[in-house]
Formats: structure tokens, C-alpha cells, sequence
């Protein structure tokens, strides 16, 4: 079947007085709609699966997906069907799937070089890569931190930040970078143990998602599944502010929660028996199910976390890179100064951290290293991704587009208020979810309507689309959340 | 100043009937000898060294390279000096830079495809994963380990295997795949507790390295720099065995330090008080200075291991794909039933781990997950490694070169006993090392004779050419050698 808008829809376009330009993709090439010919998952893409999970885990299995004909907007799986991709491989696909700009820097001999000659960073940098990275990463850069670490991912961005807190927090005790290490502090940490090893913590969020590897998932607080049967470091967690939506109907009581919770925070910072060297948080917690936080909340972890010495790391892996119509998310908060670190992936293609302080260079090099330390060739995307954002202005196309979805989205929630509850993210872009009861199988009857969607937490639709999103997109899913309300 | 053999080498070359094709470069177009035309680092890099530096740490600084005009055995500095390279970006440079398959893959559609369109595996892979594993990174794996997950680089490609281990031996320890968690486990693990966070631990050796993220660096015993002020998990360490020498002399001894490394294992099974769900050991400990163990060891480990119900995970990241002369190092041993698990990554391009029985796969999804979960470019990579490896015989050639290059070291022992220590890795293809006292000066030195090395260890310099080595290029080395040595 292929899509077709409602009469519903057609009447909302003509309310928004939808402009011309804004219904018209960025690329062309891209489908006129979704388009489902077969139950999904096909024939095709089960043949396949069955194959594929004899050599690869497919039980997390969502589609097996034909790249080469996803286009835009749009993914196509492995039985012809073409849907309109609001998640967007977890929120990492910036500028659509099979993006020109991005198809030519990747065949550049420049990326081709990077891709075969992979360096060692630390030891062998390209003799251009201040260039490389000025044109790129630093480019996107949180104003105020002028500094790059570059990583793989999310998770090693957040654990290289924690190392970099730690080695910042112990070289203040031992009073300097130029202090040298204690003969206790070098045999100890052979085995493991303090001094050497330091007895300090990183202290998280309760919902808060901040990777899985060791030491990032001691901070990340999302779901037992995650983190059943792997070790843990003894770290400190605080509640982040349960608030109520519509943010602006519930003003005082939000407020009187974040103040619990940063009361919370400062009791944790001077009670924890593993002192936290810092915080990290993410500007709305996404994995956790969109938990939202005012800036006002932010403004005082700030000053709280200075108060105390404690590093300020905002985790904006998910939220990063223009989705909150902001290129980063904590733009929103109007900070008296800047957080310490803040890390980054998924749609930036590469990886690390950012910071403010030279000294969070930790006193000796070797110290924090690795053998690739990130990947020139994702640093070359990223900066073909940063061209393609500011060219296209598509941080400001988030916004508008963002505001015009959660307008329609506030429509749909007085039709049907059981399945659109708990809307939140306004004035963030297209970083928006909601509450719905039947929530797994919402996601199932979207796909079969030619919308890919994800969820999050326990019951809550995430969307996730890229920055190309159109106002004709956002009709398509609102058309079809419309015409699973009324399936149920 | 232009490479010249000198009459040393002219004359080795006679002694050992070299056959020409055995001197000829796998590639056109490499140069026939390393030019150094400046002190390095020269003008140029040190300007661009300074400069970098305002935005990237530079203390590791080793050399400004210029990719573009690398090639095969030859890197080249930012000064136009073109260095025979037997380091190749800390052992991951498998088949030469700009090497022509490779760039022939990297410049294909698909490749295209896999950089600009990167899928959350878990959830999103290509319709095709299943052909491009088995082509590619199955075709590679280690007899009787035909499961792969997936990773980065070598720490997370580890530590996804740690997960792995702690899973399967909570597992068995509830009694199967079906019991579910308890509610006591499901709330702990939410608070890093018990008994919801396992306490488990890995086991692991001194001098060993596993990489620098929170859950591999507390199994990596390096040197105290990699460790210093980063919290570590309480996990047991045995004494890896302190062999001499040529092994061949002190057959007995080693033996006998051997089984007391054994015993130490055994009796920390049964005995630390977090009981280890693995081992994780390097067939020749790289990082910490080129350790050999010797085959036997490693089948009573695997005995000792089986018998108390520890899985045995093999860190391959450095020595596998080729360099021993075996594909993978672990293939020297004879095991009479293959590690549980086999970790990779550097020469390979592509990272995870290998594993045996299906149940390490965990009892239910998205317990083993994160978004990206591994890169299908770096998987296409892999591929045509794998094929150029194939093409070329060269793990055959890395066994032919290295016993040439091992001879040849040995009589340079004799001429310079102080300079040329502890020579090891006879029968390990060009995995080859030796201890010299004065080891950083050395280093300095063979970059000024047109060498490039590494060290690793106090006092080890550590051989780690390409699967692409000549003769001729380890004339070339022998001779720079010499001339190091000589001018102490």
C-alpha cells in the first residue's frame, strides 16, 4: 500500500498555512511517502534473519535494512517496503540516509586515505589533523570548551571523561600538576587498589543512560536488563526531577522537585563515601524515556557542582548535534559558565569529549591514550556533516519543524488523550515523545502503516528523526499516530 | 641521505642465498630504501606540532605523518622523510599503507554506503550482514569459533567478552537460561549491588595489557602511568611466566616457572574472594615487553581453566591476523579444545570477539547491545585484509621473513651481546623483540638512520612490521641496527 495523506491531514496542512518550501525535502530522489507491500517483518527479511542468526544475535532484530535504497527520510528493508524513519538508527543519522554531500566525502581520497591508513593518533597524527579538526569537530564545538579528546562512541567519549575527572581531581589533593606520585600510589594500583587507584566516584542519575561498557554503565541507571550480572563500581545515584506535563501547567511543583533532587545532589557530593569527582547528566534523558529538566535545574547543578569542586560532565550523545533545535542541547540553559566536559557521537558520526580547562590534560602523556584514539575518518564526516548542517540551516529547520509536529501533536493528544500522554519537548525541536499505554504495540502497528518509531523507557514513543525532517513529514506521522489511536 | 646497504649487508644477503623474488616489495611504487632528509622531528613537523597542540595533546607526539605519500613498508614525515616503518601505527597496519585493494574496497560503492548510512547493528543491520561476516570476519575466525559479536576497538571488543563471561557463568550458577532474575537482583542491580551486579571478577596477568577503558584496565598490569588515579575493580592477577632467553637454553627452568604460574592460577580459582568467570591472557604479552609463554603453558592453562569451569579468553588484538607467522598466535599451541573466546582488533581494522558455545550468546536481547555495536566499514575492511592475505600467502611470508629476520638478529647478538639482550620470538614469524639498555635512545637513533620502531616494556624494543615485510626491508632493518648499536 502506498501512502496516501487523509483527508484529516490534508485540513490540518491548510490550518498551518504549511509555506511551499517547508514541505519540500532537502534532497531530491527521496519517496513521495512510506510505502508497505508486505507484513514487516516480509518473507524475504525472515529468510534472511534466519540465516543471519546463525552467526549474529538477532533477537534484537527491528529490520533488516537495504541501505542502498534508503533514501532521505526514508528506510527501505529487505522486502521493498520504504518507511518514513523518525528513529533514525537510534537517533545517530543526521542528514538522512544515502545524503549526496556526505557520498562525496566519503569517495573523496582524502576519506579513502583515512579509511586504509587508519593512524594511531596519539603518536602518529596526519601532519593536517589540527585542520582536520578545527574545520570539524572543533568547529561544532560547546562554546567555551575549546578542547578536543576524540573517541569510537558514546560509552569510551563518557569513560575517557570519567579518567580525565579522576587524574583532574586527584592531581587538586596532591596539590599540583607538578606533584610526583607516592611510592604507595605506584605499588598500590598494581593491584588494583588505593591509594593508587583513587577512591572517588562519578556520580549519575537514577534513568539516566550513559553507555555499557564498566565504567559507564556503573553511571548508567536506565533498566535492570542493562546492567544484570556485570560488576559495579559503588557509585552514587540521585533522583532525577520527576516533572509534569505540560511543563508550564505544573510550574510550581516541577520547581519543588528539582529542588529535591538538587538537594539531593549536594548531599550526595558531601556524604557519598566515594567522593564524586564529578557529575554527568544528560540534558533530557532519553534512553531513560525523554525525562525532561528545566533550565533553571541545570543553572543550579552548575553552581552546585562548582561549589563543591565536582566536574560538570553533560552526556549529549543522544541530544547533541541540532535535534533540540539548538546545535547542543544545553545551549537551551543560558549557563553562567560553561559545563567542564561534554561528550558526543551518534549523529556526529565521530566521538569524545570536549573540554574547558587545560588542565583536565591529565599531568604526564601516556596517561590518557589509546592505540586509534577516535578515527580520522569519522572526523572527515562529521565536518561534511557540519557543512551540510550550516548550509541547509538545519538546526533552525529542527526547530520550526519541531514546534509545527509538536503543535500537531497537541492537536492529536485532545482526540485521543489515552494514547498521547504525558507530551513533552516543547520548544525542543524534534526531540519529542509521549506516554502511550499499549506502547510495543503501537510501535508495530506504526511500521505496518510505513512509519519507523522507536520507544523508550517503559512507555514512551520517541521520536528521532533527522534534521531534514519536513513539515510534509511531520504530516505523514501524524496522519499515521492518528490512524493508530483510532486502530485501538 | 638516501638508504645505501652497506657491504655488512651486501654480504649477509650472499651468506643466506636470498632468492630475488623474496627481496622484491609485494607493491610497485614503494621506495627502494628509507631517505631521512632532516632531523626529526624537522621544521615543518614542528611547526605543525606546536600549532596542534593548542587543540589536541601532543606529548605522545611520535611523528607528523603524510599519509597520502606512505606506502607499503614506508611512512612519511611532514619534512619529506620517508622512514622504513616496523611499528605501523602500533601493530595495526596489516597489508602497507595506501595499499591498492584496500583502497580499491574503500572506494567502492558499498564502502560509500557503509560510511554515510552507519546502522545500529543490533536493530537495523544490512539485509546482507550475514554475507559480509561470513566473507570477511568468519572466513578469519579461529578453528571452532564460529560466533562473532562485533566491537570497536581492542578495550570494548574485551570488555564486551568480560560481559559475556559474567552472564554465562551467572547462568549456570542460577541454574540455566530459563530461571528468571529475582526481585532481589532485578532492585540491587539498580544501586550497582549484589547480588544483581555479580560479584565476579576477571582473572589476569601481571606485565599483561587489555586495554584503558574502566572493566579492561582493571585486568591490565602494565605500568603503573596506565593506572595511576583510575578507579579499578578488586580482581585477582597471577605471575605470567618469567621465561629466559633462548627458550631452547633454559628448557628446565622455564618449565618449571611455568607450572608455579600455573598453581598461582589454580590457587586463586579457587581461592580470591570475587571468583573469576574468566581469564584473560595474550599468547605473548605485548604491551608489557614481549613475554612468551610457551605452548605447553597455555594448554595446562586451558586445562586448569576447563576443570574449574572459567571460561579462557584469548586477547588476540596484537598478535593475531598473521604477524606469528599462524594466523592467530593461539594456532602455535595445539589446544586440544579452543579458547571459549578469542578477542580482536588492530590489524584486523575490525574489533569484537569470537566465541564457541551458542550459550554465551546472554538468555535474552539487548543484554549485549549498544547502538552501533561494531562498524560494517571497518567489516568491509577486514574483507579485503582477508583476501589480501589470502592472495599473497603472507602469513606464510611472515613465517619465511621473520625466521630470516630472527636469523639474522641472532648473529647481530653475537657481534653486539649488549646491545642485543633477551632476543625473542624464534618460530613467531616477525614477532620479534629484544632488550636493550639504553632503549629510548635506540629509538631515537633508527628514526635518524630511516627506521621507524617502537618500544614496549622497560628496556624492549618490539618489532611489529607489516605481514608485507621483505627480506630486503629486514636487510635494511638488520643493517640499521648494526649501525645503532654500533654508535653507542
Amino acid at each position: 500500500m502506498a501512502w496516501r495523506p487523509s483527508a484529516t491531514v490534508n485540513m490540518r496542512a491548510a490550518l498551518f498555512h504549511k509555506s511551499r518550501i517547508a514541505t519540500v525535502p532537502f534532497y531530491a530522489g527521496e519517496p513521495a511517502g512510506p510505502s508497505v507491500k508486505t507484513a514487516i517483518p516480509g518473507p524475504r527479511s525472515k529468510e534472511l534473519a534466519k540465516d543471519l542468526d546463525t552467526v549474529f544475535d538477532t533477537r534484537a532484530l527491528n529490520m533488516l535494512t537495504d541501505y542502498s535504497r534508503s533514501s532521505g527520510n526514508y528506510i527501505a528493508d529487505a522486502d521493498g517496503n520504504m518507511l518514513l524513519d523518525v528513529y533514525a538508527q537510534i537517533a545517530s543519522i543526521p542528514v538522512g540516509y544515502n545524503n549526496p554531500a556526505l557520498a562525496k566525502a566519503a569517495s573523496s581520497p582524502e576519506m579513502v586515505s583515512a579509511i586504509i591508513n587508519r593512524p594511531a593518533l596519539g603518536n602518529f597524527p596526519p601532519h593536517d589533523w589540527a585542520d582536520v579538526l578545527r574545520s570539524g569537530i572543533l568547529k561544532a564545538a560547546p562554546k567555551g570548551l575549546d578542547n578536543v579528546f576524540t573517541a569510537m562512541a558514546g560509552s569510551d567519549a563518557n569513560e575517557t571523561a570519567f579518567k580525565a575527572a579522576f587524574m583532574y581531581r586527584r592531581q587538586l589533593e596532591r596539590g599540583g600538576r607538578d606533584v610526583e606520585f607516592t611510592p604507595e600510589e605506584i605499588e598500590s594500583v598494581m593491584s588494583n587498589k588505593g591509594p593508587g587507584a583513587s577512591q572517588l566516584s562519578i556520580l549519575s542519575f537514577k534513568t539516566g543512560f550513559h553507555g555499557r561498557l564498566f565504567g559507564s554503565l556503573s553511571t548508567t541507571r536506565s533498566k535492570p536488563i542493562h546492567k544484570l550480572d556485570i560488576p559495579a563500581f559503588d557509585w552514587p545515584q540521585a533522583t532525577f526531577p520527576q516533572l509534569k506535563y505540560p511543563l508550564e501547567e505544573h510550574a510550581a511543583e516541577n520547581a519543588a522537585a528539582e529542588q529535591v533532587s538538587i538537594d539531593e545532589v549536594e548531599h550526595l557530593i558531601k556524604s557519598w563515601h566515594l567522593p564524586p569527582a564529578a557529575i554527568i547528566v544528560e540534558p533530557i534523558q532519553s534512553e531513560g524515556g525523554d525525562n525532561h529538566a528545566s533550565p533553571d535545574f541545570f543553572r543550579k547543578l552548575r553552581e552546585v557542582t562548582r561549589r563543591h569542586g565536582v566536574l560538570m560532565i553533560v552526556d549529549e550523545v543522544q541530544t547533541g548535534i541540532g535535534a533540540t533545535g539548538r546545535f547542543w542541547a544545553h545551549d537551551h540553559w543560558n549557563l553562567q559558565d560553561p559545563p567542564d566536559m561534554v561528550t558526543f557521537s551518534k549523529k556526529a558520526q565521530a566521538a569524545g569529549y570536549y573540554y574547558r580547562m587545560p588542565e583536565l590534560r591529565p599531568n604526564k602523556p601516556y596517561r590518557q591514550f589509546n592505540t586509534w584514539m577516535g578515527d580520522p575518518a569519522r572526523a572527515l564526516l562529521f565536518r561534511a556533516i557540519v557543512d551540510e548542517i550550516e548550509r541547509l540551516d538545519l538546526v533552525n529547520n529542527t526547530a520550526n519543524v519541531g514546534a509545527y509536529l509538536y503543535g500537531q501533536l497537541e492537536q492529536l493528544s485532545k482526540v485521543h488523550p489515552d494514547h498521547f500522554q504525558n507530551l513533552r519537548g516543547k520548544g525542543q525541536g524534534t526531540f519529542i515523545a509521549f506516554d502511550t499505554p499499549k506502547r510495543d504495540e503501537f510501535l508495530v502497528k506504526a511500521k505496518s502503516l510505513g512509519v519507523n518509531i522507536g520507544g523508550s523507557g517503559a512507555t514512551a514513543v520517541r521520536l528521532r528523526p533527522m534534521l531534514i525532517l519536513r513539515e510534509s513529514h511531520a504530516d505523514i506521522l501524524v496522519d499515521v499516530l492518528d490512524k493508530i489511536a483510532r486502530s485501538f
